[in-house]
């Protein structure tokens, strides 16, 4: 099976996990990735139920947005998933969504603060909220403005180590070194927008944690200290410490 | 198949549906459809379970409310539906439920704002809420009334453009072109009515998105410039972007 | 088939049927029915899992708590639900839960206002709460003065228009003719206090609706002027209108 | 079968339930007990699902840590539950989850207090929250930390009589005389949690209940006044009063 056989398989099972990880209404989501050697990207096609999908019905593109091989006509949240694999080097797969905390958020136009340990395990600060776009961006290359404004918001912070964001007036995306790990992560940002927005009703005035604490957690699951799972797993793992 | 057998068919199999799209308790919920060339509506009876519908139990109607061939009593919300369907020409069918979130606002007395792009994939504006009903037309012909307030609500609004209301202290009603799209508005004005109650609840001054994000997200779906699914699809699908 | 042999029949049901209108956590809620006129009492047995329920396993009382025939020990509530067959002449089956959205207000010991027709489809009025009871009413006969506050909250009401109540600090409890339309009751009164939690979320300021909109919402269902389902159906449907 | 198979096939279902309690997002949460006469203790394995759970994979500890036989490497929380054993002497089985109401709490800082009965069934006073670890704490022995902070908590309270806290910015722990115990109070905890949550959002200053009902209550289900349950139950029964 050839890398991207196995990232259009990854492609299919992400896309046709959503709906059971509770993360979309009606099919209100979709899933791409990239081979980073040839430089292609796989995603939904557009307008295609998630039990109607097929190997063959994924749309592969270049990352400056030309399909190539068969295909349907790609989701048309396309542009935005190739703004960041453009910046964003170290990402393999985006999900976005319109789960409904993370959405909750994304409507206020607030960013989803780290307030607990759960939040931290996954996501090593706050995640940021996009600024509004322009009528000229809205009116113009719409889907594309939309990931230039994601990749602003991460001036100054690094997107693998916040794997998400939330969308002004929109949803959330989030990524990963994977398809499975970017669906983790979009799971994960729902449960934590839920937990922030309800600690929000329980203390109006509740901080962000004690930076100390947000590393604590973040490196317990990442990098060169981390501390759990069985020696011979990845460094990111999908189960309880 | 007659085009009436046909409607006959879609009135059951929405009806049926009312419940798996989680959008009533007990059975608090009706579809009816219209099929315009006879003018004839076929509606759910009253008081019968949706597990014991059949083609037969369905009441038809004329215009003005006559019964006509078999079919048991109908919905007593029966002249609500017809109130919509003499003043709105273009729909084609009327779903009316007791939804949580929407039945939230409907009780709060206040319109659902256009607060996200989800909103305005689907309703391109504000979902209007219906002015209270005076005590004669409460004491009077009650649910005529009620499609009277409703198609008040509408005053210089498109119908087709916002596909749904509530109504003061009811609940929600949403129609389309077919029973099945009329469903489908109601299940998204749902999600909506929850997206926009918990914004609310996070940024409570945050006013409806702007008005060329809202266009964009409308005529993505909608009309000669929309531009996602395959070319062979419906203007309206059920899938993901 | 004696009344009592269908009253047990009944009452067995109403309680496996608790967990599936999710009105359960753990197996915290009860259901009894009297037989009027032997005076019987049939009620669940005391720390039975609803699995485990048989008909014999029921406790049947006196309505003075004397229990007859077999049975297990009755549950502990069993005095709260004999002081509503001694006062509300009419009331064939109590139902007793921790429904969430219930519960909440009964903690609160605010009324559930009636904020909307889905309320007054079902209840005639607020729902009220309870007083909170004296140190010794709590550390005397507990139960029994648990049903007289009950009592109490109804001077001046009629508990056939308003079937239920929610106990200060404890949870709902609900009744009905039969063990089946109690146990709607309390399902319904679930609903009504979700509505009603999210409306005051929405608008805190809103007061109850019209008391003609009331009315007519309540007899549309109930009594001589009831006009809707199948001219054979009971006066109480549990069908859609 | 020994006392100690005995308690590793306990930890192995009460672990394999977490997720059908509605308790873990992802696999979030861990169950441990201790065989208190040999002082060994059986924890889940760290970085497993819980479907590929065994009994062999369970990993064994004495009470200061040190692994014996054989299993998997424990659960990164595994100091937490060890100082709690160390502490408690009466705990056989302890249980940490993220469950969103829960958390909430915790990241809110504030404790859960006892607002209704269905708390005082369970939990004979207020839920407390620890306080925050200091910086030291945290880059330090973290996880021992966070026991001596639960510990801490219930200076001058009886973790018998209040079997879980609420630990800052992270989540609940709870604890119980055996694993299926333990899981019943972290289940009970989480609506309790999710009941005063609304309850706050219903009347913001009501306070705890009075505390001859926090009592009445607590004691119906406990020790030598219990009467609930039949005759040959076990004190604490998993049913409805």
């Amino acid at each position: 099976m050839t890398r991207l056989d196995q990232i259009k398989s990854d492609v299919l099972a992400a896309n046709r996990g959503l709906p059971h990880h509770g993360l979309v209404t009606m099919t209100w989501g979709n899933v791409s990735a990239i081979e980073r050697e040839s430089g292609l990207v796989v995603i939904k096609p557009s307008g295609v139920a998630y039990d109607d999908l097929t190997i063959d019905s994924l749309a592969v593109l270049s990352l400056n947005g030309e399909q190539v091989g068969g295909g349907l006509q790609p989701s048309s949240d396309t542009p935005t998933h190739l703004v960041l694999y453009r910046a964003f080097s170290e990402v393999g797969a985006v999900v976005h969504t319109h789960s409904r905390w993370a959405t909750a958020w994304a409507q206020a136009e607030r960013p989803i603060p780290a307030l607990g340990t759960t939040h931290a395990d996954y996501f090593g600060g706050d995640v940021p909220v996009t600024r509004p776009l322009t009528k000229a961006e809205i009116e113009g290359a719409y889907e594309a403005a939309t990931g230039d404004a994601i990749v602003e918001a991460f001036t100054g912070r690094d997107p693998d180590r916040v794997p998400g964001v939330v969308v002004a007036r929109h949803g959330p995306f989030a990524w990963g070194p994977t398809a499975a790990s970017a669906v983790e992560n979009a799971r994960v940002l729902e449960e934590v927008a839920a937990l922030a927005l309800h600690t929000v009703l329980l203390a109006p005035d509740r901080g962000p944690i004690d930076p100390a604490l947000l590393d604590r957690h973040f490196r317990r699951k990442r990098g060169p200290d981390a501390y759990y799972g069985q020696p011979e797993e990845q460094p990111v793992t999908h189960s309880s410490r």
